[in-house]
């Protein structure tokens, strides 16, 4: 059998029946309706629905070039990432992540839950709508999937050997210059809102500043801590009122755990920054930032919680016996986060990959308006990440942010 | 061809001349004497001369066990991983590595240069053996072996194929057991003198002391910073007035550069705790330590010197250009060699790898007290190590050390 060319409307119903997935929509393919969705720029996704039997699935294939721009070469493994990732996240933390159905790694093709019930959490936010379980969640997922992975749990060999086999060369190449190295000097692949040119300019001759990163860079490349989704922003997580449900983790590999952390917090904070615009008014203002703020807290908390019920019930205890340095770890990531999540928004506000929390701001000077909220923030969390002690420090300097503009 | 059997006196002989290297010796097999080296408890090892021509060789050859014990299974992978490592050295400080004549894989056999003319440092140390070039030499392997192997060189997708190539995940987790965490718990592998006893008690019950080793060890489990040699002690170091030869690299992976720095300036505050029985007089003694904390100092200083003229040469400027980041690591580096060298310190004198700096001593109450002012140094280094500024700080807690019993 040759190479399976990219799916299409017709023959992504074809392949489901040949690959014996009809049972899961009910009838056959002449029942289904399959329609691709664009929303994003990497792999081929459709929707295949039974609208009959009120069942669908999504389909998603991964060519060897981002589907979008043909010309950006991209590994097809990374589906088996995206897929290894989901394994682990369907033993530890089940509830926050699609069931997977299927999964062909000749073919690169995933075929999954249909999370159409939810919402992207970035679209949510701009509008100014409250997850109230958000926090749990999203605590609980990254607490679970980082603890089960991280040395603290498995065997040493075991998890050497799972880095190995992740180690994703090229999409962390990606990050590693779109978080770490272009937001921070004259790059042409950069872009900010015109009003910005002053403070971009004050970055860009920040060494102090640029020492940090570096150093933060040098952790995204160095620390193998735990199987870290590496792309936690609100764009990768669906949810609704009930329910969270974390995607797309197919840049993970083995890195830093504060990084996870941070780009969710960093976004929460981005949200916060954005709203500056998107509120209706300023008493919706004051209470949806209440929110965003109580719920970056209560991430923490609940990670706190449930990262220490994992090392209770199961750290290798002749390993890692220490009292005090499962203290001083705790309070490790929480500074990490900060770092990380300052990374995340600066990059998110003059470096490559902009937000619609942001691009969706039409009037420009709104728009740098709330963007330089956004870096006084970044720059207020990179400032002091390394003396932070506790998640209310961090709530404590996104509300001390200012519009410099 | 099946696999090759442990080679002996007369085999070594043939296998040479199949091979191809009568060449080295001159004549052939029935002009060479060849004597087993038996120093070792891992891997075969044979010198094997011909004393018409004065020429000379060392033929290594690693079975799937440790020879001296053979129930202890070791992977036959490690003589690859030895003769990466000397090829990495070959190209960056080609003066302090033996020279490579042939190399097997199939056969896990290494043909090297006949280091006979140097002496192990530890042996002559222990007589107060001062080695004048050995802080130049072993800085400058220090600094070009580690740069030229990290993300400040590599780029970065062959940095990472290379660290999942040399995963080493055996003899790591020999030293994960044996260095970081058997000596700091209740561990039948443990031996010290019997009038340790206190001391090794009161380090058992130091939970702040753990914490300390514990962040060690991660950072030793997941730090990938750059292909370290990882046995860097004075054992695995030959020498002479005029060279000095590093050798035994199969432990290395890509971990904590200050892992290999503290290994090697712990066994020298090591040399001066055991001198304390061997010293000939007092003049001897403070004479001798004297070169000791000096060629401490002179090692730091010539890495720093070393390490900066890489950067500045070498370094992917695009990607870490900030001054105050070149800094800071080479300041972290000091700070982290203090802490993995006070690893180091603890566990040749509590753990199950003893040295012969002290278990030379006969009389126990001698070299109880010896290893007291070794233990007294580790914890002096393991106290402050992420305060240290300078090489002389170190040098400073050496010899505030005291003898405790």
């Amino acid at each position: 059998m040759g190479e399976l060319e990219a799916l299409n409307e017709t023959t992504v119903k074809s392949y489901l029946a040949q690959r014996g997935l009809a049972e899961r929509l009910g009838g056959g393919p002449e029942d289904w309706a399959a329609e691709p969705i664009t929303d994003g720029n990497v792999n081929l996704l459709f929707r295949v629905k039974n609208p009959h039997a009120g069942r669908s699935l999504i389909v998603k294939q991964a060519l060897g070039y981002a589907w979008r721009y043909p010309d950006f070469k991209m590994p097809k493994g990374r589906l088996a990432i995206e897929h290894a990732v989901l394994q682990v996240a369907a033993e530890h933390a089940p509830e926050q992540v699609p069931e997977v159905y299927f999964f062909s790694p000749e073919d690169a093709v995933l075929v999954m839950e249909d999370l159409n019930r939810h919402r992207e959490m970035r679209a949510a936010l701009r509008e100014g709508t409250r997850f109230p379980r958000a926090a749990e969640h999203l605590g609980r997922y990254m607490a679970r999937t980082l603890f089960y992975t991280s040395d603290l749990y498995l065997p040493s060999g075991e998890k050497k050997a799972r880095a190995a086999e992740l180690v994703n060369p090229v999409l962390r190449k990606v990050q590693e210059d779109l978080v770490f190295t272009q937001p921070f000097m004259e790059h042409p692949n950069n872009r900010y809102s015109p009003p910005l040119e002053p403070l971009v300019r004050e970055i860009y001759a920040d060494d102090g500043l640029r020492a940090e990163v570096h150093e933060l860079k040098e952790r995204y490349m160095t620390q193998a801590q735990a199987l870290i989704h590496n792309d936690l922003h609100t764009g990768s997580i669906l949810a609704n009122e009930e329910e969270t449900k974390v995607v797309d983790p197919e840049f993970a590999f083995f890195g830093p755990m504060g990084h996870d952390l941070g780009t969710y917090l960093g976004n929460l904070a981005l949200a916060y920054a954005a709203y500056e615009a998107h509120a209706p008014n300023e008493e919706e203002k004051r209470a949806f930032r209440d929110w965003l703020l109580e719920s970056l807290i209560e991430t923490w908390r609940v990670f706190e919680r449930e990262f220490l019920a994992a090392w209770e019930k199961d750290v290798q205890r002749e390993e890692w016996s220490s009292d005090r340095y499962r203290e001083r770890y705790l309070k490790r990531l929480l500074q990490d986060a900060a770092g990380f999540g300052a990374a995340e928004m600066f990059r998110r506000l003059i470096g490559m990959a902009h937000v619609s929390d942001f691009w969706s701001i039409e009037d420009e000077d709104e728009r740098a308006a709330a963007e330089s909220l956004g870096l006084d923030i970044a720059r207020a969390w990179i400032a002091s990440w390394r003396a932070l002690e506790r998640p209310e420090d961090l709530a404590a300097l996104v509300r001390a942010g200012r519009v410099l503009l």
